[in-house]
């Protein structure tokens, strides 16, 4: 798994001339002229916990180890004390393996669930609101001046997302520095990403923030919960389900985020705000980032 | 269901004021400052083929019988001839069920491929690809005049998306009239509420474009040339994938749909360029659509 750490001082940055993960497709513009377009690429990678084929995600393709991991863990279905012996990954079939020690109860419980509903879809997601009802999130403070530093800094990285558009970004944050910046087609692959790439790392969660490009749908709030991060913030809008779900595991939830402005709508308590709005810099007017993608 | 349908000449408009699928929700802002919010709801809703349980969609709550009927039409559950005898739709339980007059063999299917992958996800996934290599999408023209004619309706048609946000859209339409304008959390519940409503009003689609205001990623253009839509037209960008589809389907594919500007990646053909993009309105600066949601 490389790592790209020349930008800022990531250790993870998007690797937007990484060549395998964009195309160039030929078409015609509104005048007809041919136009040669610079797009993200959509590959399947199938998931299997050992024997057991799990789901086949869409996704831009870098870092299947980190996903496949990210998401078996956020689904419940490995555990942060749980013995990975191996993950494969194999490009030609699309596959990502990842192996445990012992043969998880996670596989007898999938199994079992899916004979019953017919589809895990909505049996992982119950398994999900399930595994919120433990969580305690840490009472760590968060700096607004170090809020706004994080934006400036994630909007102005280079990225697939300012290169070819039509793509999520996800980043994990310490203080007032990105910590890892992942892209991905859907929004829940990068932050699945980001989760396999704490757990293989053995990262801890409590001092962490979570930055997302994307809307805090309930999913993002879950997810965000699940791997122990207690703060989110994004650019984008909330659901009332999102907000709620935060305000019931005390996650602090930070939206709209954009030059100046913000609004918390959960764990207002843990802001301390030692910044002043109206010394930070607006966004330019051509920041690239104003036609976020959906 | 009921119909909205005051606005310009849609037979469905989206119901900003409906009251149900928005909720205030209060936080602070970046001074700290309290500000009531208007957020839009997120629900789950699970969905039942006969007695067979299929799938759990996070979803705004409108149209709960278009959604699950067209959920199982797109994932190729329901053919166009089958006999459905009711949809019953139950509120407090958060179900829809579907029932057809004789089991249909989509339900056996269903249970013997979630047996043996484990999950239902890459299953479903897999047969729709499967179900697109017989579809040949006709070849009725697409006036460009008539695209730019949808586009400056749309965006200043009255929705959850500019008053709330955090929404997608997805609008079905004829020539230059949109018809059907739904909204919802997952842009893929906006496609489907579109496919229950055709499917229920028995709506021929080789003569109807399909505009969204999301990217145009392979699951968009699996499920329009499901539908039997030839022409999909977006505000965003493009995935390598769902171009390759559309150019194998022959769907046109339109795409960075703003003001005078678009880019055409598949199905030129279809094209008759009788508008002078020069002459196209650009769209204002506060349009409310630059930001569009994530």
């Amino acid at each position: 798994m490389s790592v790209n750490g020349t930008t800022h001082s990531y250790l993870i940055a998007p690797n937007p001339d990484g060549g395998r993960l964009t195309r160039s497709v030929t078409g015609t513009d509104q005048n007809g002229a041919q136009i040669d377009l610079n797009v993200v690429e959509e590959r399947p990678l199938t998931i299997y916990l050992n024997a057991q084929e799990i789901v086949t995600a869409m996704t831009i393709g870098d870092y299947p180890e980190y996903l496949a991991l990210g998401f078996l863990r956020n689904q419940g279905m490995l555990q942060n004390g749980e013995d990975i012996l191996r993950v494969d990954y194999d490009e030609e079939l699309e596959t990502v393996v990842v192996r445990t020690s012992s043969k998880t109860t996670f596989e007898d419980k999938l199994a079992k669930k899916t004979r019953t509903s017919g589809c895990a879809v909505g049996t992982v997601f119950g398994d999900m609101m399930e595994g919120l009802e433990g969580v305690k999130l840490p009472a760590t403070p968060v700096r607004t001046s170090d809020l706004y530093a994080l934006a400036a800094q994630i909007n102005t990285t280079p990225s697939l997302y300012l290169s070819a558009g039509a793509i999520h970004g996800t980043v994990l944050c310490q203080g007032n520095r990105p910590l890892v910046y992942m892209e991905d087609v859907g929004r829940h692959n990068a932050v699945d990403k980001i989760a396999g790439w704490m757990l293989s790392e053995g990262v801890s969660a409590e001092d962490k923030i979570l930055y997302t490009t994307g809307r805090l749908t309930s999913e993002m709030v879950i997810k965000c919960a699940q791997m122990g991060i207690p703060v989110l913030a994004s650019r984008s809008g909330f659901t009332a389900w999102g907000v709620e779900i935060a305000q019931q595991v005390g996650l602090t939830l930070i939206g709209r985020m954009r030059g100046q402005r913000f609004v918390c709508l959960a764990g207002e308590d843990r802001l301390i705000r030692d910044a002043d709005p109206s010394k930070v810099a607006e966004e330019p007017r051509k920041s690239g980032r104003k036609g976020s993608e959906t």
